[in-house]
């Protein structure tokens, strides 16, 4: 699905003055960033690198992107130039399910102006939102604590945007999918129940959950709240729970859809014991996000499963990640964009980033420093040049991977399962402080004072050139 | 790229059930609609039913996909079953472009049993997002009086939602794209200037101003805010500009990314006015939505086109329509989810939706009444049942047409341009108290006393049966 023109009209504008002019060649660095922590939150989950790198194979220009680019008025002499295009640049990334922060690069990008420029929107696309999801993902599984959330998001999905919101989701830690979509093109596991019109297709819940039963055997989970959660779903269900049991089958699990879950889990977990059936998982459903989870857990609900929809597969409350995509060198001169105040001006030079492990194997800090710098034993705050941070005693590693090295994959990319394993180990080495909801402590990214003094030498030879 | 397999994995599970039962082809009639309006709105734009008509076209089940669902357990017969399938049940739903609203029917699908059931994560992936997005357009445009709004939001859409959230923008209003691959697939007009990165590939702004004049001529839009807008940009602007006049070609606009759009667009267009230039347009972008632009242009901004990017493609700050899909019918008895109050209660019954237009072609309620009921002259609330509501003098017109019969589509489709004008033209017909953005006007949508009848039946039926 994805092709050349899987882009911004402008980023083809660019690119036709670049060619006119012999510029295509030119070197640049591009970094990718963003600036502000999804959902308020301590830290972002980074997902969206091996979805990147296929996207960069068929971002091409073919017979009926070229027809259309013509008719838009694009040169046809350029365009015989984008027939031959690919992408042979080069980018390093951090594995997926690594926990990433503001200002830092999370992506750099280098190669020539045109082939670097015109990835722009395309890699902005898959990895703000991919990080969105793997975010919230791995929240909701905070809120978790250890058990099941499940991703039950297609229908209030964002369109086709579902496939990468449940890969994402995987990776931020959900365990199934209810999306067979996804799950036919990732390998995922999939799960799911029934819906209220099945219940209400029948003349009986009772017949209803005894037909489902009678088909889906020990896979069977009944959705309890058509009628009356405790008064009907319940009892019908210890009914079928029994019946099963005669034929040596145990009954998976029961769902509930609506009105209190922490109530109802608690009188459907009493039941179900009180009948012998402790095996049997309690699923919820109906508008959770990780702070409901958090409330019901906190309630001390005895829920097996959490399906999360909506919030999870939209990021909601938030839209999108807002990472950049921008400029640091061009033909060996490092770029910055200025701006009024520090909070919009970027990174100037071709960097990279140390990660800080202190003794204890925690996270501590991460310092963006310049390629020839070795990584610093001090660093200063972006935003607060007079705020210094001492790395004394931490073990610094570098967060970004060589991953596509002259349009050919040679680096690390974990499939989906190992990134979600990543992501997992990664989050137990962030300090719990990061990861609560509220107010969460900010996690120290600095700058070198090598790069701080060519972010003020760039700074003053812009004032100065104004 | 959307097969059988764009489904929630339960549909299939009961739809195993229905074909082992022999259920399949039950007669049922099944209801989309939504209970929240989007943004705290008074209305929704309906779109996304020419999206829906080609999905169903290709929701079918081939080699791989039923390969798949082997491995996922399904039964061998039931899946020869399914490689037969295809949707041949009905749908009735509004025009594209149709001012919707909560409770009342948005698609009526009929058919059996089992196909109308699974089709429902599809049906409301596509409404549902589309929705969202044409309503969004919507009010961006209509705070942006008549000037034109630009969609410009492909890299901060979610993933591959930007084909579709492009098309919903145009429905709602937007002139043009940013997005080359939606314009290529729907036949859009695309719009685009430059990045920051393209000024700063240059020695000077003002040889990268020249060189994107040289290539694009008449099309030229020159960013002005990479150094500083009104002490560099727009001299630099001004420059070109009078260059461009001199080979007699107009530039055609600069766009403003940063700072105060207000305070620069008024300099830059009273710089441009003084030099005679009152047709160079104003473009302004950054994180706009329909606020920001109410905003300026009551600060009387002189801006020609606004370039919505994350807020309009992601639906910000809502991330879903909150529609639900509900079986009505069922082998010809009416049937309703109870609920506890009335609030999450579905309607029964094969019913339609008449819309009352006053004498002065003012939309003025909905009423939801059963199929064979003419349309009620008095409505009643449905969340209050002592609340009446009288619809004499009101000429009824019928919300729902016939668009898909028995499989084949028979009914009106509009293309995006028509949807977009027939959207404009309805909510030209709106009372404007339902349009403003804070505490709008509640619409009337109300239910004919039969329908009201026939709820308060089966309420009765459930309660004495539980």
């Amino acid at each position: 699905m994805i092709t050349g023109l899987y882009t911004d009209r402008y980023e083809l504008a660019m690119a036709e003055v670049y060619w006119r002019e012999g510029r295509a060649d030119v070197p640049v660095v591009f970094d990718y960033f963003f600036r502000t922590l999804p959902y308020k939150g301590g830290f972002a989950i980074f997902a969206g690198a091996q979805t990147l790198v296929e996207a960069l194979e068929s971002f091409r220009f073919g017979n009926d992107e070229l027809g259309f680019l013509r008719r838009e008025g694009f040169d046809p002499d350029f365009l015989e130039f984008l027939r031959k295009f690919r992408f042979r640049g080069s980018i390093w990334m951090p594995l997926e399910g690594e926990i990433i922060f503001p200002v830092e690069p999370i992506a750099r990008v280098e190669g020539g102006l045109l082939e670097v420029q015109i990835i722009e929107s395309l890699l902005l696309n898959i990895l703000n939102f991919q990080t969105l999801i793997a975010t919230k993902a791995a929240r909701c599984c905070l809120a978790a604590r250890g058990r099941t959330v499940a991703e039950f998001g297609l229908r209030r999905a964002q369109g086709l945007a579902s496939r990468w919101a449940t890969r994402a989701a995987m990776i931020g830690g959900c365990v199934s999918t209810s999306n067979l979509d996804a799950a036919a093109w990732y390998g995922l596991r999939t799960a799911g129940t029934m819906a209220h019109s099945f219940v209400q297709s029948y003349e009986s819940e009772l017949e209803a959950f005894r037909s489902f039963a009678a088909v889906h055997g020990p896979e069977t989970v009944l959705l309890l709240d058509t009628y009356d959660t405790l008064r009907s779903g319940l009892p019908n269900a210890l009914i079928v729970a029994r019946e099963l049991a005669v034929r040596g089958i145990r009954l998976a699990g029961v769902r509930i859809d609506s009105g209190d879950l922490a109530y109802q889990s608690r009188a459907v977990r009493n039941a179900f014991d009180a009948a012998s059936f402790p095996d049997i998982k309690i699923i919820v459903s109906n508008q959770l996000d990780e702070y409901i989870i958090r409330s019901l857990l906190e309630q001390g609900a005895p829920i097996d499963v959490f399906g999360v929809g909506t919030a999870l597969v939209t990021g909601h409350p938030d839209g999108a990640v807002d990472g950049v995509y921008k400029l640091a060198v061009c033909n060996g001169k490092p770029k910055m964009k200025r701006a009024d105040g520090l909070a919009k001006q970027t990174l100037p030079g071709r960097k990279v980033v140390s990660r800080y492990i202190d003794q204890e194997g925690w996270i501590r800090a991460d310092a963006i420093h310049l390629y020839d710098e070795s990584p610093p034993t001090l660093m200063v705050d972006p935003y607060d040049p007079t705020r210094k941070i001492k790395l004394g005693g931490l073990r610094p590693e570098p967060l970004l991977r060589l991953v596509v090295k002259e349009g050919e994959v040679v680096g690390p990319l974990l499939d989906i399962k190992a990134a979600a394993a990543y992501a997992k180990e990664r989050l137990q080495c962030l300090p719990p402080e990061h990861k609560r909801f509220e107010n969460p402590h900010i996690y120290d990214v600095g700058i070198s004072p090598g790069l701080a003094a060519l972010r003020d030498k760039l700074i003053t030879e812009m004032m100065n050139g104004a």
